[in-house]
C-alpha cells in the first residue's frame, strides 16, 4: 500500500484498516488529510480486499474540518475543500468493499459525517456523536446530508440545532450505528460484524452496496427501475450462478471471485 | 373467488385472506406463483372487501424467489420474472383494501419484500426476517427497495450485507412490522389491527392509502402538491360529507359505501 | 407584536410564544385561525427573536381543521383552505427562528401536522397524537405529508389507517417528538431544549435550518449540491469567521448578530 503522511493503511487478510493518524490534531480533516483519505480509499478500492475499517488514532475518532485550514480561505477555497470532502464520502460508498466505521471517542461534524457515510458502524460505549456547527458560527450543512439520511428528522434537527453530543446508546437507538460494545471489545465487534458482512461473493456484495446507494432517497418506482435491471443482469454473473447451483445441489458454494 | 393452484383465497366477512400455499417449497415464488398472487390481489382488489391478509401456509411465510425457477433463465427471462414480482408489490399498494402481512416463521428475500410492501404487518414472536442474498451470490437488489423505505439506512445495510436473520423484536424496534405477539395469538392480533385499520369509509381509506404511496419519498413541496389536490377533491365525496356532518351533529356516521 | 383574535403572541427575552387561543373550539383551525397563525409566524419571523414556541390554550394542543369551516365549502374553497394551511407549515420551516412545539393534550389531524412541521417538539406525558381522518370520511392526506417524513412508513400507515391515538412514549420512540416529560415539567423542558437549540450565531442557525429543509427527501448527490454551495458561502459570514477565530484563539466567541 502507498505511503501517507496523515493516514495509516494496513492490510490484515481480506481486511484493510485505514486509520486517520493526526492524533495531535484530533484527526481533524485538512484538505491534505482529506486528499490522503481519498487516495487511500481509491487505492484499497482497486485492491482485492473485501472489507475496509475506517478508524482514528488517539483520543477521538475525528473532530471534523480543521478550522486552521478553513479560516483563511475565501468562498472558492472553501468550496474546493468541501468538494474534496464530498468526493471522499462518495468514494466510500462506491468502492466495492464493505466499509465499516470503528468509532471511539468523539465523532464530530465531518467526523460524524464519516460515520454516517460508512456502510456500517460499530461504536465503543464511550463514543459520542455531534454536529457542533449548530452551537457556533458555521453550521454543519454538509455533515447533515448523510446524517439526515440515517436518523429521523426530529433527531437530525436536535443534533444540528443544539450541537450537543449524542451518546452511543442513543446513537444506536436512532440507527446512526449498528452496534455499541464495551470499549475493550471494540476491535472484536468490528471483526465480527465485518466478517459477516463480507462473506460470500465479493463481486455480488460490491454490486449490491453500490446499487443500494443508487436507489435510496428516490420514489419507489424509480428505485425499482434501477434495482430490477441490476438484479436481472446480476443473475447472470458467475457468483449468482454458483450461489443458486450450490443451493439447489445442497452443497457449499465455491465463489468464483 | 377464482381457483388457483398455489394460492388460497378465502373470504370471511369484509376480509379476504390470500395464502401462499406451496408449503413443500417454503412458499417460494416461481413466476407461476407470483402471477397467481398478482391475479388474486387484482381480483380481490376489484371486490367490495375492505381488508386483505397475506399469509403463508406451512412452516415459513415465504422463502423468496425459487432458485429452481431462476437458475436456468437468461437476463431477459430474469428481468421478466422480476417485473412480475415488482408488479405484484405495486398492486398490493394500489388496491383499495388495507393489506396486512401475517408473518410466522421466516420471511426471506422476496418474502421479506412482501412484508415491507404490505401496508401493515403483524408478526409472531418466532418470526424472522432476512435479505440472504447478501450471504450468497445473488444480492437482494429488489427486496431492498421497500425494506430501505421501511427501516433506517444502517439497518438496511446490515440486513443486506450480512444476510443474517433479524428476529421479530428487532424488526418491531426498526419499524419493519407493527406488532409482535406470542405465536398463539397471531390470528387474534391480525384481526384486531386490521379491524381498526378498515373501519369507517371504505372509499376514503382506499384513496388515503393510494395517495400515501404517491407522496412518499418525494421532496415535501412535491408531496404537498399531490396531497392538497387529493384532499380538496376528497372533501366533496359522500364519505367525507357524511363524516363531517355526523361530527358536527354529534351522531354516529352512516357511511355511504 | 400585532393583535390577533384567535392567537396570542407573547415575547419573553429572545423567545416568542405563539399560542393557539380558541380553547372553546379545541384550537381547531378555521381559515381565519390559520391566516392569523400565518401572520403571526411571518411577523415574528421578521423580528430579532431567536426561538418560537407554538402552544395551545385549554385542554388540547389542536384538534386540526374545524369541520364547521369545511363542511359547506366546495372543492375550490377547500383547496384554498388547504393552501393557506400548507403555507403556514412552509412558513414555520422557512422563518429564521428555531420553532418548537409545546404539546399537551391531543394533537390531531392538522394539529399533529403542526407538531411534525415544527423543527423540534416537547410533549407532556399525557399528550397524544392522531391522524383521525383514517377513522372517518375525510382522510388526513396533507397531515400525513410531514408525519411521513418524521416517523417510519409502517408507523405512518398505522396512524393514518387506524386513526387511533399514539401515546407520548410511543411518539418519542418513533421520533415524532424530541422529549417527553411529566406534565408539570413541560414549560421547563421547552425552555431548556429551546435554549440549547438557539444559542450561538442566530444568522448561522437560520441558514442552517432553512438549508436542512431544502436538502431533505432528495437523492444524496442532489442534497450535497445544495449543501456544499451553502456551506462554502456560509464560511464567509461574520458568524462563521468569528466562530472559527474564537476556536483557534481558545476564547469565547462574540457573535456579530
Amino acid at each position: 500500500m502507498g505511503e501517507y503522511e496523515h493516514v495509516l493503511v494496513k492490510r490484515d487478510g481480506e481486511t484493510v484498516t485505514i486509520t486517520m493518524n493526526r492524533a495531535s490534531r484530533r484527526n481533524s480533516l485538512t484538505e491534505e488529510h482529506l486528499r490522503e483519505l481519498l487516495a487511500a480509499f481509491t487505492e484499497v478500492g482497486e485492491s482485492d480486499a473485501t472489507g475496509i475499517v475506517l478508524a482514528g488514532a488517539g483520543p477521538v475518532f475525528s473532530a471534523g474540518h480543521d478550522f486552521g485550514d478553513v479560516a483563511e480561505r475565501d468562498l472558492v477555497g472553501v468550496r474546493e475543500l468541501l468538494q474534496v470532502c464530498t468526493r471522499l464520502m462518495h468514494t466510500m460508498q462506491s468502492v466495492p468493499q464493505v466499509v465499516l466505521a470503528r468509532v471511539h471517542g468523539l465523532a464530530t461534524a465531518a467526523g460524524c459525517q464519516l460515520v454516517a457515510s460508512c456502510d456500517l458502524a460499530v461504536a465503543a460505549e464511550s463514543a459520542g456523536f455531534a454536529l457542533p456547527g449548530g452551537k457556533g458560527g458555521w453550521f454543519c450543512h454538509t455533515p447533515a446530508v448523510p446524517v439526515a439520511r440515517t436518523i429521523g428528522r426530529k433527531r437530525l434537527m436536535e443534533m444540528a440545532l443544539t450541537g450537543d453530543v449524542v451518546d452511543s446508546v442513543t446513537a444506536l437507538d436512532w440507527g446512526l450505528v449498528n452496534r455499541v460494545v464495551p470499549d475493550a471489545e471494540l476491535d472484536e465487534a468490528v471483526t465480527e460484524l465485518l466478517g459477516r458482512a463480507t462473506r460470500g461473493s465479493r463481486a455480488a456484495k460490491a454490486l449490491g452496496k453500490q446499487t443500494l446507494y443508487s436507489q435510496l432517497d428516490r420514489p419507489e418506482d424509480d428505485a425499482y427501475r434501477i434495482a430490477v435491471e441490476v438484479m436481472a443482469a446480476a443473475s447472470q454473473l458467475p457468483g449468482a450462478r454458483e450461489g443458486m447451483a450450490a443451493f439447489l445441489e445442497k452443497r457449499k458454494p465455491d465463489w468464483p471471485d
